[in-house]
């Protein structure tokens, strides 16, 4: 793979046999939105790994029925900025398809809006909504995040049965400092999974949960970091990797990110001052 | 959870120690559509495990910036069709948000499309395309299913540094029946490991993909199998669990669905006349 798919970031090791952190480098798989533009109109957006862009656009158009054959792709080409210069999120598609069976196409299978957060949007720009800065929010013990799996797979009754659903919960702070599961959610969508939760959280009238913590099974995307933050919650845990996208936004609001959070300990990616030990 | 989350299937269950199929009564996660509806009109649509709509309703309205507090989720209920009979798979939701700003936060948030084949769409029915019958296509030694994950583990180099990729690859059948890979893509967004394999081959001359078969990690969605089939992939199979409407949907176009593929053996779910012991 290029080099392109791997992003080097500093984290912090927490090692539950030494109840210490340590630094440790890690590699992150890069996530990066990419407009796919149709004869040079935005078309779709979608969060990929950079790399293999060409055939991301062509596989999408045929998997979607926007084409049927090769000899309906034209041409895949390269976008520049108006100064000429690249623009590596973006590409554009010609194709050879009569226009009034396009429009047909189009009208067929795209109308508005999205539910997984980015790719219902067609600009770079429309993903990168204002989020407010995360406040102090709270303070939790390393030995409460550690916990938090075990507490969800305790709470979880669906995934054993059928292996086939993402969770997310819910969690607050009880009296003695300890992780306590308010409520968890499960759905084939993670997306789906952590909205369920926080719709919950909002129908109960605790928005922001500025002093909450979220856990999701599995990996942690762009998506799930600004639902959370939406959601005003300080420290989100993922049981898998965050991407690099999903730690950059999570550095800039202000919001503390663990991930492979595990049996022998967690890494954690931005903002550890929240997390104590 | 809900009896609404589970559905079961009869599958076949391959044993390698065995090399036979029997009979296994398997319980899938259930994977519907989701209208979510605006003061009556079609806003959007999401793939989601059935239960706690409302929540979804809510959290995603909030997640996604269209509310702001519970103030301005106005009543979340339930929709019925003409004959009055409820609609399980739509909800509808009146905003107590002044109608010049929901304009606003409309524009600014939604435009058209999606790449993830699904969620871009909003209405029920733009989800069932037409989608030819598979022909034939090939038979495959049980064998050769099951070495498809470790083919996909050798080729795969970001993985195992990152923990962060979704893998999808296309094999064709090697003189002696074994799977040989020719292409594997990784990418944040399984959707686009899937494309980008398919747009390889799309650009490659190779579609209809009626002699290959195609592998995942992870689990198997609604979206993965409209995608393969759109490329006229005959057998598709995964490390992990299938959704329901994954094995209805194959089952209906004739593709042979494997999932739970691991070193001990395999789940087949739909048209196992393709797989030879």
């Amino acid at each position: 793979m290029p080099d392109s798919s791997i992003k080097k970031h500093n984290a912090f090791r927490w090692r539950a046999d030494r109840d210490s952190f340590e630094p440790v480098p890690e590699a992150l798989a890069v996530e990066e939105p990419l407009e796919i533009r149709l004869g040079g109109r935005r078309f779709t957006l979608t969060m990929r790994t950079p790399g293999h862009d060409r055939e991301l656009a062509a596989g999408f158009l045929l998997a979607e029925g926007f084409i049927n054959s090769r000899d309906e792709l034209g041409e895949v080409r390269a976008v520049t900025g108006r100064k000429g210069e690249p623009e590596p999120n973006a590409i554009d598609v010609i194709l050879r398809v009569p226009a009034d069976g396009l429009r047909e196409r189009l009208k067929r299978n795209f109308t508005i809006s999205s539910s997984c957060g980015v790719c219902g949007k067609t600009s770079i720009e429309s993903i990168q909504r204002r989020i407010a800065p995360l406040g102090e929010g709270i303070r939790i013990s390393a030995q409460a995040i550690l916990q938090l799996p075990r507490l969800m797979r305790e709470s979880q009754q669906v995934f054993s049965t059928t292996g086939g659903l993402h969770a997310a919960a819910i969690f607050r702070q009880g009296q003695g400092g300890e992780a306590e599961l308010v409520v968890l959610r499960e759905d084939v969508g993670r997306h789906n999974a952590v909205d369920k939760a926080i719709g919950y959280a909002l129908i109960n009238g605790w928005i922001p949960l500025s002093t909450y913590v979220m856990a999701v099974s599995g990996r942690l995307s762009f998506e799930i970091v600004q639902k959370a933050a939406a959601a005003g919650i300080p420290i989100l845990a993922a049981v898998s990797a965050p991407s690099s996208l999903a730690v950059e936004l999570a550095d800039e609001i202000g919001m503390t990110l663990a991930g492979f959070v595990r049996d022998a300990g967690f890494n954690l990616y931005t903002h550890p001052q929240r997390v104590i030990t």
